[in-house]
């Protein structure tokens, strides 16, 4: 598998030097690897945040992609990484709760620490286990090694607590969870819990002081500055200003509860 | 052509999950894809400025290469999504205007409506059709699929207005189309138009209230903060402060007018 | 050597379209050529943090890596671009001390000025030598010309002037040379000169009217918006807040004074 893919996933912030080290690492035990970027704009050691990216990007990739996830704060100290298989594909961090954002839709095949130094780079720092650790063993998975001998098989990683969507006779409540980079708000009430909810104007949408009525397919059928709301790309209910910044302009974020009454 | 280049040109911001989620799906269908950045700067929905940044780097990339650009405002709504054929290379973008800039260059050779959905992926999303449809057609398109076969030829292709510059005895008049990222305002006079302006002391360059004189090789020939006239890296004449942003110096951006007078 | 690797560190932000041109133009000579972004966030025209940028990131890569470093305000002007040989990798950029700082840690093995034309694009611009004349040349190294085929020889390179390090019994003193992207302030006293410096409680290190004690391994050993000092991912001693930007809470930035004292 010589020119297997690889992405990075980090909270470096994008042109940090320290994306670059880390694929001069890669691509020092195998030059052939093919490394992507799935995003370096998680906010600086927002574990949660950088679950959220990998539930949205790493759907599209193909089986055998090799996903390594770099948001550390605790590096250095005694957490575990880990090489963790879901749905056919690998996933190197460290256990700080990273991957249940994906677990939690897909049982983990296979959970290994990372112990076997064989495979890391010959000094390894106090402060950059994502440049001396996760991106040789990334590269030596490319290269074909058993993820059974990267370390000893672990039961359990870390959980997060992720707020709760309540489905209710005529009512879902749930957060807003993340903000993409349209300002679209963008919720936890994942498309198939609106199996119940009628699409048209006898829906209401509120967040904060904020409402809207019916879910609609798309953007583009209202006039600018309309307030919907829509299952975007995600599979997720979000909440947009069309042309415009929902975020922005109803000055609304993160956690912010929503709900679907109807 | 397993290694086939396809660049990607969209809105989505540096950093977005979204980007990688299209990488991903172009790489489950040809894993041997050259994927590029072009640049996801383009402001949100600015079909104008998706335009220009198409014809400022598309010119330097060898014939056959696939060129995908996601400005979209209009997703999910019945406008059609193309593929062109512009100068050897490939082209696969809304019909809004984003191809408009180069087909003014040079004439397209086909325009084909995309219509083939056995090219898409299986579930084609209301939202993200750079994901769902354009990504796998590139990758169809890069493992030797012919245009022809992605669906139904079209005969012309939407198109912007844009400023016209005004060529006169002595006067040349256009406007600052855009703004690069050391500040240099970027206007819409080619250096071919040209032509007949001296580029000594005896031409006088005049954008609103500001003024300088001399069209100059180089921005390395003056010293720190002088306000210069030169044709930049895109050939065209562009307003810059050495050493620092003329955008941000001046207080001038976007639209406005540019004279040269001599 | 179809697919070497070939990195890219410029002054021109990220998503400029001007990085995609260069990536086109080294593609148009050697379509396999495996292209990494070193980083594009180089302050503009700032040298020394382009050369400072180097240090952290080349060491990772591989031998035989062409690093392509375009900070260049003297474009245009009679300035030589170089091919330099250094650890076995080589490097391309304008002579004007970006290789420097590379210089200083492991002596250059050969000094190459570009002049062989032949190498280059057939019309080469006054304004951008980084597509014109430095992508095509690292196209043609990647594709196993001889660096001596460039250019003529040259036995020196511009050098510049760096913040000394003074090691005194008892004390240290330098200065904070860069902030990285979570805030970190860098400096320049490198592990080794830390020799005879206790890492307990026992040293300070003071910063401006900021002080702390104690030289740490790693973040995640203190509370949340503790000020630690530690050596940090390039192996220099740098000052962090745990969770937090110790450049935004101290106010303290680039040139900043450091002192160790024990």
């Amino acid at each position: 598998m010589p020119g297997a893919i690889i992405t990075l996933t980090t909270d470096f912030g994008n042109g940090s030097p320290y994306i670059a080290a880390m694929k001069g690492a890669i691509l020092s035990v195998n030059s052939e690897a093919t490394i992507i970027d799935l995003t370096h704009s998680v906010p600086p050691q927002n574990v949660r945040q950088g679950a959220i990216s990998l539930v949205t990007a790493v759907p599209d990739f193909p089986e055998g992609t090799i996903h390594v996830v770099v948001v550390d704060p605790g590096v250095g100290t005694d957490r575990f990484l880990l090489c963790v298989t879901i749905g056919g594909c690998y996933y190197l961090a460290p256990d700080n709760g990273l991957l249940d954002g994906l677990a939690r839709r897909n049982n983990p095949d296979k959970i290994i620490a990372l112990t076997e130094s064989g495979y890391w780079l010959a000094k390894v720092s106090d402060t950059f286990h994502g440049r001396d650790i996760l991106a040789p063993v990334a590269a030596h998975l490319s290269l074909g090694v058993r993820a059974e001998l990267l370390g000893d098989p672990l039961s359990t990683m870390k959980q997060l607590s992720w707020p709760e969507v309540h489905v209710m006779p005529g009512k879902i409540e749930g957060v807003i969870e993340s903000v993409d980079s349209f300002g679209n708000l963008v919720s936890n009430i994942e498309d198939e819990m609106l199996g119940d909810v009628p699409r048209d104007d006898s829906v209401r949408i509120v967040c904060d002081e904020h409402e809207t009525q019916g879910i609609y397919r798309t953007y583009g059928d209202h006039p600018a500055l309309t307030l919907i709301a829509l299952v975007g790309s995600g599979r997720k209910l979000e909440l947009a200003i069309v042309d415009d910044s929902a975020a922005l302009m109803l000055g609304v974020g993160t956690g912010a509860k929503l709900s679907v009454l109807w």
